[in-house]
Formats: structure tokens, C-alpha cells, sequence
């Protein structure tokens, strides 16, 4: 079925800015996915169709509760001889999504989008065991790295959360996102940590695209305010936005639910994820 | 080294009240061991002393990131042949914690402290798959149930948190506290759900005993608020006390660190935790 990164990441993010989607694409990648997307306002002029070629696949399997998977077949397709040549309206763009790929070509387009305010990039432990160096040459380019947790800690070959962040920090970034799939999501700043729990659901079907569509909520929300200053503030409600958009892609398989999504729904999520979270102190004198 | 539930819940919940704790031990439990009870002002005249015999023992080895650990040896030893007889002052008590044992010994436990106002209990995989159906009646006895995420849902057979605690709570308990090792805890009623992530440190040495100190923070807390009903407000307040007693455990290796600890110290870690979890969602007009 329709998925993969850009997908995920384009459909959530299509609510709060334009978004212009750059990628290969092989014959099986028809009209009635390109529907999917330009239903949703999302630019596709930056899609290159190959012809004869074949578009990126990916299968995995789960285990009895969702929190680990196993990838069962990962075919590069199309993406194995692409080059990366982007349109002057996506080079011009103000806040860019590195979605997970060899770290070559996410350098590549990086490096075409040399004014962006905030540059987000995400990965996977393939990349950190065969293409580290260029990784992390990748990661030392961009504003955020949002990754999942264990795979930060693989990365940095730090088995603690804080002390792995903190090596990312050091090596550019100024934001760090530590995804934990049911358990939410960590930030990590110089001056911060925040940390949100994932919105609690009876009904989990398809874990698969979570991480993409959080960073559809996270950067989207960055990129719908583009006069304020990237603060702790506005980093803490980016988690917010992209956690509840994640909770919906889980829902459904594939795209399916966020593909039907409405704004009040998203508005109604965020503010239950800050009802669920809060907690009020009183002074309680303690024995010592 | 010194450890164990008992000891380390009556440390964290000394911080609250006066803790009486009831179980045996050995000769190898000594005046060192009483000592760093009565310390706290632990009343340990429930404290059986079994002449010959040895004290429960646990070793374990952890992984790299301390989320999984190995069980090595659990001896029961004086636990064995244990028949619980309560004094009056301890029958006579306002809120109970049945720490980890033989579920059969908990109940007996639970059915000399008819008046209590609050009972708590905890578990682990060993009963939930030696001695099932006497550990859902003695989980039925309680008002919460206080156990690790994924044994919660071995014990109900839901691979989804929220329907796991759903069943708990047709059992019996009117709370489910889910404890997620560095991922923090979730707290289930039939009212609400709250979710709190552990502190973030930078040093963690040793993560035995972080659950029973929780739960010592946690039962302590409502244990300090005698003449107030226990409402959701207050467990979630209490679920942060817990919170910041137990990542004070990890920090040492036993004991050690709790110990020595400080009021002042838990209520500025507590105080941070209000912090990392806040954010404020402000108005935002997304594209339906």
C-alpha cells in the first residue's frame, strides 16, 4: 500500500504549511497516489517519475505488541541511481525535512536549500551501520535530528538517553528529538529537556509511518510560524502537534486515517495530550 | 548488598510517615541492616528473625542501556516457610503495600489489614506464571495494582496498555500505576489517564529496586494525606513524588543513594519534573 516517508511526513505536515514533496517515483506510482497527495494542497512538481523503474518498498513485520519490528524486505528501487535536483520553489524553501535516506542524498539536497531557517533530518540504524560517517557529516549540516531512541544511542554509542543527546549537540544540531514510539517523545535542547507520552489509544493497527507523521506535526508546526523565534516554547508545542498527528497514523493502516483527518480532531488531541500530562505540586513538608 | 522491596519501599516512604515493615530474614540480616531502617525512623518490630536461616536473595545481570535485565539467582529462602502474623499497630494500618512475593502470602497479609483505606500491591512474571489465579484474587483484593508495563500485559494477555489496564480495573483495583523504567509511568483509573516520564539523568548505576522505590514514594504520598479522599489530583501528585524518589535510587548502586537523600532534594526534583513536562498550547488556525 501507499507509504514510505515523504508520504507520511507530507500528509500531516499539509496542515499547517505548503509542502513540496522531492523524490523519485517508478511506473507503479499513479494518479491515484499523486491524488492523495495534491488532495491535500501538497506540491508534486519535485517528484521525478523514472520510467521502467520501480518505487521504494518496504515490508516488516511486528511483534504481539507493536514495539518492535522486523524488516522483512527494504527494495531501494528508484532511489538507488537518484540524483537530486530541486525546482527554484523548493530550493527557496524556509524550513526543510530530510526524510530517511542514504545520507548522501540528504546532504545533497541540503546543500540546495542553503537558506532555510530549519533543516529537520531523520534516519535509521541501516544508515548508522553502513554510511556512519556520512551520516553524521549529514547530521552536522542540519537544525534537528529526530531519530529514534535506540537508534540515538546506537549513533553515539552512548546507552544514555541525556549523554547521547548532548554528543548530537556537539556535533551541530541544536535540537534533538528522541522518538520512543508508544512511550511519546523526548526533547532534547542546550538549555532543555521535555519529554511528552505518546496519546494513549485502545486500537493500535499500523505503527508504520508514526515517526514520519510526528515529524509532519513537528516540523509543519515550526514552519506554520515563520516570524517567531524557534524557542523551547515553540519546540514543546511542535511535540505536541506532531505526537497527536502520530496518534491518528496509527489508527488505520497505511495512510488511511490521516488521509481523513480534520483540524478539530488534531486541536481536540493536543489539548487532551495536555490535560493527560498535567500535574499540579502543593507544598508538602516531607520527614527528613 | 542490602536490598530487596521491603527495604526499598520503607526508605522512600519514610520520606511521607512511619512505615512498619513485616517479612523475615535471616542471621544474615543484622544490626548494620536494622540500622539503616531505624535510621529513618522504619519501625521493623515486624521483622521476623528466622535463627539459621538465610535472607531472600536476588542477583541479575542488565543490559547495555539498563532497560532489560536478567534474572541470575532468586533464592526465597526464609520467604519460603512464611506465614505472616501482623502486630496490632501494623494490622491496625491506613494504607498498605503488598510488595512482590508469593501472591498467597500477600493476600494472607492483605486479609489482617481489614481496615486499611488504600492497598497497593505489586508483582512480577515469576507469579504471573507460576501462580496466576491466586495472584488475580489477591490483585482483586486491592484498590492498586502496581506493576512493570509489559508484565501488566502478560498478566491480562492485552498487548495494548490501556485495554490492559481496562481489565485490571473490572478486577477490582480502582488504579493501575504501569511502571516503564526510564520511560516513566502511567497512571489508569476509570476516570483518567496520566502519563510521567522518569527524570532525565545523566548517570544511571543501578536501576534494581527503582519500582519499589516508587512505589514508596507514591503509597507514601497518599499515605501522608490522611483525612484527604484520594482523588485522581492526588495520585497524579503522588505519581510525581514517586517519580522523583526513584530516580534518586538509580543513582547509586542499593541503597546508598536513597540513604542519604534529602527532603529538600526531592521536592526540587519534583518541582522539575512540573517543568520537563510542561507546554502551553496556544491558538492555531490549521488548513482542513
Amino acid at each position: 500500500m501507499l507509504g514510505g516517508s515523504a508520504v507520511h511526513f507530507a500528509l500531516a505536515a499539509s496542515f499547517f504549511d505548503t509542502v513540496r514533496v522531492v523524490g523519485p517515483v517508478g511506473d507503479d506510482f499513479g494518479a491515484a497516489e499523486l491524488g492523495v497527495l495534491e488532495q491535500r494542497g501538497i506540491q508534486t512538481a519535485d517528484i521525478e517519475r523514472v520510467e521502467g523503474g520501480k518505487t521504494f518498498f518496504w515490508s516488516g513485520v511486528y511483534g504481539w505488541d507493536l514495539n518492535d519490528r522486523q524488516t522483512l524486505v527494504t527494495d531501494l528501487n528508484v532511489f538507488a541511481d537518484f540524483v537530486p535536483k530541486l525546482s527554484p520553489e523548493s530550493r527557496d524553501c524556509d524550513v526543510l525535512f530530510l526524510a530517511n535516506i542514504q545520507p548522501d542524498l540528504q546532504r545533497q539536497v541540503r546543500d540546495q536549500c542553503g537558506g532555510a531557517r530549519f533543516v529537520a533530518l531523520d534516519s535509521m540504524n541501516l544508515w548508522i551501520e553502513i554510511a556512519k560517517e556520512s551520516l553524521i557529516a549529514a547530521i552536522s549540516s542540519v537544525d534537528c535530528l529526530i531519530l529514534n531512541d535506540s537508534e540515538l544511542r546506537q549513533l553515539t554509542g552512548q546507552p544514555n538517553l541525556v549523554r547521547a543527546a548532548a554528543k548530537v549537540l556537539e556535533w551541530g544540531p541544536r535540537v534533538v528529538v528522541a522518538k520512543q514510539g508508544e512511550y511519546g517523545a523526548a526533547l532534547i535542547t542546550r538549555d532543555s529537556f521535555f519529554a511528552l507520552p505518546a496519546f494513549p489509544l485502545e486500537d493500535v493497527l499500523d505503527p508504520t509511518g508514526a515517526g514520519d507523521t510526528f515529524a509532519g506535526g513537528f516540523v509543519g508546526y515550526i514552519a506554520a510560524h515563520p516570524d517567531q523565534e524557534i524557542t523551547d516554547e515553540l519546540l514543546r508545542r511542535a511535540m505536541a502537534y506532531g505526537t497527536a498527528l502520530a496518534s491518528f497514523n496509527v489508527e488505520d493502516f497505511g495512510i488511511e486515517r490521516v488521509a481523513r483527518l480534520t483540524a478539530a480532531e488534531i486541536g481536540e488531541r493536543v489539548a487532551e495530550l495536555g490535560r493527560i500530562t498535567q500535574f499540579v505540586d502543593k507544598p508538602l513538608t516531607l520527614r527528613d
